[in-house]
């Protein structure tokens, strides 16, 4: 076998040939798995062994892109996710989904939440730009184009970034996220074929005035977040398509709270001709919606149907269920990461929309409206 | 008015005396709330506004401890904080509570969760240590000796590392924790109070098999999380405190997910002397009782009574609505934030455990058991 130098091989040669994880591991006197753990920057190493198997990894002149990249900016493979609410257990599943993709393939996630405010997000995305990560996914409160700035700082530290769960106008960027408005309108449709046509939405536009034409109501939904204006719209959609005229008085407008739910639904059950449907498009939304119907002594689904956006344990073992949309939050997170580390790996695959389906879990919170209701 | 030096004031003496916020302000070209926002590391800036500030403090000489540290480190002001388990709404509650408390102090805060996993404990401690934050908050799953090697890596740092929710054997540390096992003996207790002599308990030791003996029972807790064990001695107190012999038939084993709990509950809704009463120590314990319950066609709490633990708005609004044990969330989070920054700031207050309040939601899942029940 000939050496590199075209001469026989020697020792010495095969000894400075670059040295494999093994010869670190029996540098170290640690096992294989351990050595390859530490040098892959991936599970379990007690500190002492990391340690010994680094030394001896400079030592013999092992290097690792990672090892490389570790030394010399003082970080490992991390990834920054910056989400709105960890409380919600909507980003709670998508962020389970980003680490259980990026620990497998090495990475450590950090999460920063922002409390959906923008000042908190731009906050974040400096910490991360310091912190150094190596590339950032983030579900962003941003809607104006002045909103972006920190979004285009990290990529101009070379940090590349992955919207997750809404699209923001203003940006070319690889988005992960679902057809909100097509999830909205097959709910408010199927709320629709059971014989509904006066429907509620809650929540709304976190306006303090209510629109009154459908205009003013859509242009107060583009302040808004993104996935709350395609929920709007997929609600309209679904009366445009089953001829229904749009009443704003059946739409949710103010803070984006249980409590305020609980009021705006009291509101419309008060209504001369109040809905006989809710379409509620969040959890909180969800629970309001059903302190006001128990407080107005009604029941579902007899005096009243409900839908209800993001589904969980809860809402499955309510009496009867409710009939939720589930959304793929662990496959959102998992997608989210697959493609920021596809650009991590220096991979420029054109920017695309990855859009994931929904699914309607029917229930029993949906039935035909009593025939004693008022109807439009 | 006296110069520094004991001359009169001259220009060039006021120039330099410390710049203050305002004379950066007035620097850079922003107001002054901009500048103060920027140096102390809270709230909204502008990427290129926090440059022309950071840019004319360097220029003027500002300092501050914040941005001296910023300066020589490279890092901002930032806490780590480590959880099992993001997507459990306890820990986003403790997770708002700190960052809420933090960032009123001009800290950032970093989450990373583990899953329950000491392996991915010890990685994401790792991670900190490597980003070089102030200060550590974690919910450890360490139980043995050799388990903490990874907390005492990050105090050998130079980083203060404070415990949540959960003591950890063999750390002298501060920790903010709840009364578990006074929670879990005043619940069951009531419980006892209405009537009940066979109370299930859900979940126990996660063993494949049935610990029969009380000592067994008790052993099998002490290798699980403290918060459990507690909560499994404290149903054990109000056993004893009533005189009701402990029956190892009544105790859950076994993985701690909902449907292992719905197994459990149904096999012991199938014995011949069935519960009429089961204390849930966790959310999903709670749904997978529901689930079982349901599945037998018994109502609650007409054929059997519940309690569970950690309050949320689904249980209110549950029909009819859950009593349960709220834990002070927000509370522990601020607690250990403010224990935390006291220690980053150098303070050096003696060691201390902080047992926080828990509060029993009495609301309507709890009667007296049925006449047709066979009572032990």
């Amino acid at each position: 076998m000939k050496g590199r130098h075209g001469g026989m091989t020697t020792e010495r040669e095969r000894v400075s040939s670059p040295p494999t994880i093994s010869e670190v591991a029996a540098a170290a006197g640690v096992g294989r798995s351990t050595a390859a753990r530490t040098l892959g920057g991936y599970g379990y190493v007690s500190p002492e062994l990391r340690e010994r198997v680094l030394a001896a990894a400079e030592q013999i002149g092992y290097r690792t892109n990672a090892l490389a990249r570790s030394m010399s900016t003082g970080v490992t493979h991390t990834l920054g996710v910056i989400v709105a609410d960890i409380g919600n257990p909507f980003f709670a599943g998508v962020v389970r989904g980003i680490s259980d993709t990026s620990r497998e393939r090495g990475f450590d996630t950090i999460v920063l939440s922002t409390h959906e405010d923008l000042g908190e997000e731009i906050a974040a995305m400096n910490v991360l730009i310091d912190k150094r990560v190596d590339g950032v996914i983030v579900a962003s409160a941003a809607v104006q184009r002045a909103d972006v700035a920190h979004i285009n700082a990290a990529i101009e530290h070379g940090i590349p970034v992955v919207l997750v769960d809404r699209e923001v106008s203003h940006l070319d960027l690889d988005a992960v996220v679902i057809d909100n408005r097509a999830a909205a309108r097959e709910a408010v449709d199927s709320l629709i074929q059971a014989g509904h046509t006066r429907i509620g939405f809650v929540w709304g536009p976190s306006t303090d005035t209510r629109p009154t034409t459908r205009r003013d109501l859509l242009d107060a939904a583009a302040k808004n977040l993104w996935t709350d204006g395609e929920r709007l719209r997929g609600y309209l959609d679904a009366l445009d398509d089953a001829g229904i005229r749009f009443d704003p008085e059946l739409v949710m407008v103010g803070d984006k709270t249980e409590s305020r739910a609980v009021d705006e639904v009291a509101r419309m059950l008060a209504l001369p001709d109040r809905p006989t449907a809710v379409f509620c498009s969040e959890t909180d939304a969800m629970t309001g919606t059903l302190r006001a119907v128990r407080a107005a002594g009604l029941a579902y689904p007899a005096d009243i149907s409900l839908i209800g956006f993001d589904d969980s344990s809860w809402a499955a073992v309510m009496d009867p269920p409710l009939t939720m949309i589930e959304q793929p939050m662990h496959e959102l997170g998992e997608q989210a990461a697959a493609t920021l580390l596809t650009l991590v790996d220096g991979g420029s695959t054109p920017r695309s929309l990855h859009t994931l389906d929904t699914r309607l879990m029917e229930r029993a919170s949906v039935a035909p409206p009593s025939g004693d209701m008022p109807l439009s």
